[in-house]
């Protein structure tokens, strides 16, 4: 088929409209929880890869994720996803390609907090941190970069993802269990800081005779 | 809750049976197209990061994911897996964080093998490739480590997974599209190493004067 | 030739002095349009590679470049830059080889800045970073390491150097295009926050068609 | 040996109680004169590799190690090392593989506080960092994640480790040399700040010579 | 400029035609002497940076750089560059950010050879790595990945480039210090594996007593 | 002190001489029992970080270690350390500072056969790889380099040095404890290849119970 790359044929991007969202009262929710607490609670899962970072701290969001997949160098589907954005979503960019460029500016932070966008997560880089600062718009990124972007390659919008390593879906039903992790993590604190031992409060002192640990004297030579 | 730390009780490992596979014709015919022509054909997806590398090379093969999670530094649920596979399984493994152990060895190879695993995809690092290398048994891992793993902490086996950066499921209707992509490559082959021009097999000269490409003889100044 | 390794008599440490600047005021106009501009205005080239970080944040520069090579774990060579320094100068460092060690300290820095360095950008490592940024004086570098370097090999100073991935001369047409596209930048800000979308400013929906994007309704499936 | 994997048998955990620490006098002399200068005055040894970073800044601190080995991605044996906590000892926690899980969160933060720890330095990764830095617990850090760890795999407490490079120890007799560094460095600023040049003040114009070093002026070509 | 990005109106892309080449018998001779010789006698410049690494091992080539420019993820411009090559050339691909994808396979392989390229050294990657060593293609990169590339964006072609931290442009005139080097160096080889030592036959013995190296006899503790 | 930089006067290098040996047959028994289980039977210590690899496979060596520490960039003490060889021994460098330079190449590994050395290990680069190859000479690396080094800084030779995240001394008695740990696994061998379960070998069905893992059938959803 003389003058189309046979590649652009069969990757046709897909923009999916209306996605229904989770409840913000719901969303909301979880952001308070914190994320160590979602986490354990949703049975240890989607915990994004530790090198993604936030551009200042401290900084706490939650929200319904607005997915994209960008071509490395190209942030032309953010511009898309704009469109499709809903009040209390948080952008969730990845690249098909690992790429540290800068896909978003202050610019294009405007435009999406304009649509209602709390943030962006993106495995990828960002740039014009500082204005974001001052804009208090938080953004978690594996990278900044000034180098900015082209818009000549497409990608799917609101399609499920797999972003620094976690696969992306709409969740809801976690918050119960959230919470009932918190309340019992508040309980430990005070015993914890008022020196009662781990140890202790967690009984593994039969665990560590099953264990075989072996108490000595210094100096005693291991 | 004494005695338990309440890590343990929320997050309970998940052991699918009997996950239908897809036929063997269908796979060893993705096989024999190629990684490369695969990938194109289902839309560019499916790429496993490129930091998972083969032990040895040359080395093809496909099958049916059996997929695993693993803790870090612990392969307990692949001795589990093996309990699971099926003649022309593929496993899949993927660490809860990341982790360069030696989670598979020859003795444990040997076992997949006995059971019919043709080969190992694994996000973290493997060891006694030399012998591996002399069974034949391909392997593509993030790392190589002579370093141990306990068998403490069971992890889910058989339900979806993100490895190197993919979701992974079962899949077999790109078959088609792959062989369709394979002929054209074919096809261009010999126009190409003929010493015919990409720019006018693939008629890129219309949109090369589209971007404004600039030629000019040596030796202007860039 | 006995007693000299015959490596040391090939590379002959070469120091250019006198090399003309530009003026001060084009280098100011320069910094005053930001990085990601200045970029743009010079045809996309010239952006260090996104692993060189600020010491602090904000922080904003712009100076004639004072090249100087760094032997792996020594600083002679910055000792003999500080000479060759004028007002308005940022000191470039690039090693050999690739080397975390803190090239430059608090003490060297007061030197720089007695000699009118406005700052310093090091592919390399940094060290007394609470110090430096109690001075107020911008570092970029690629690591920061308390870890010491020695003054044994001296290197080339002012000749052209690649840092960061970028071959560094100096520079001085790009301000009036800079200006030009931080003028246009303006007028778009207004209309992004005002929640225009980017899709019909920057007129990209007949190219969306051009490559044929598909919108569908939730749920059809991806 | 049916039912214990043989893993199990061979590596039985150490917990060396009683270790003699130095006075804290001594250990509070060496804060005082900062990490380069005690780096220097112990013969350039003893520096971690530039990875490991503090979670906020400024933070300086100095203790008495406090060892302890932890399995990948279990956090076991940190709780056993409260225990053997000391008033002014600082925990140095390495895995026996590499892992960027958060080891140490708030919780554990108060309750190493309250036993008299001063902050901790570990190979590893760290969570609940805002709180840790409103508590104003100092941690260095080779990462920061949420993702939390098991109690499944004791490790040795208060053994000599291998932490970020280097081999950890208890150490006293530095103190005199690093201050004597310090009054050197302390010297020489008011001159390298007055814009005395380090070539004169170091007296490294004869060994310039020595090493063939050519000065040319501009525009000689390089 | 409504309907045209401003990012696409400054950088045009170039084509530089007809650049002059060094006579192969000078390349060829600077083959035939080695890498690490030709590096030494250049002065110990112009060694790509270390991360880049042969497909296939022993490989060793000489030509004149032919460079290209390639966007991330975009291979266009290498399919120019095919219409520039002569004889003896070697193609020298650098990306404007990283990227790890696939940029060369069999089938451009195929195209290159035809056209009289010896061989790729690229600062990303390249795929079907078992079809270029069953051709004998010689390809140096950074990434090996199947992971394929667009054809959108156009980049520079025969332009000064900076590929794995080395600024790119011609040369011949090493030639006949790299022989002298290697003639030093094959004099050296029978007195060296003859058992002579290197602190003998460098004469480092004196200057090793300047250093103040002190020998001691076993056990004096260090 | 004029004349001399004050990191001089304070780290003078150590030449420990006549280093007792661990007698060859013994050295010799654990290089036959392998990596892996030499590992486990001492504990599960010893074991280099995974990215030293080797530069041709298979390779497998033991020998007495003959430490040396190297400056970045600067191979001196390894001509020292030369000297010090003894029949057997294998030698194993540091370098103060991370580097990947190619800090020994085929003379001096021809002078280090020469001496008795049966291979080097290095937590640095190497180059030369090709005749290394050739000549059988095993060599571990973290990089391979044609970057050469300089002869300016010596450094420590045979005394205690860290060295890819091992503290390294002369080890005897973990001979027997080897060869045990041998007999098992050949044991179990036959066992797992014959596709007996590990699950029943090592007897985990209880310890899985124990940790609540749920045996489900497909298509349960997960």
């Amino acid at each position: 088929m003389k003058g189309h790359p046979p590649e652009r044929s069969i990757h046709v991007p897909l923009v999916v409209q209306n996605t229904p969202r989770t409840a913000l009262e719901v969303v909301d929710g979880l952001a308070a929880a914190g994320v160590a607490t979602v986490h354990e609670a949703q049975g240890r899962t989607g915990l994004l890869r530790s090198g993604i970072r936030p551009i200042f701290r401290p900084a706490r969001v939650a929200g319904n994720a607005l997915t994209c997949e960008v071509a490395p160098g190209d942030n032309w589907s953010i511009h898309i996803a704009v469109e499709q954005a809903r009040p209390g979503d948080l952008l969730v960019v990845t690249p098909t390609s690992p790429c540290d460029d800068g896909y978003v500016g202050d610019l294009l932070a405007g435009s999406l907090r304009a649509h209602g966008v709390r943030g962006v997560v993106i495995d990828a880089g960002v740039r014009d941190v500082a204005a974001l600062t001052e804009m208090g718009f938080p953004v978690w990124s594996k990278a900044i970069s000034a180098k900015g972007t082209v818009k000549e390659t497409p990608g799917n919008v609101q399609t499920p993802i797999v972003c620094a390593g976690v696969y992306i879906r709409p969740a809801a039903a976690v918050l119960e269990a959230a919470l009932k992790r918190e309340a019992s993590e508040a309980s430990r604190r005070p015993r914890l800081t008022g020196g009662e031992l781990g140890l202790d409060i967690y009984d593994m002192r039969g665990r560590l005779a099953d264990r075989g640990v072996r108490y000595v004297e210094f100096p005693e030579s291991p």
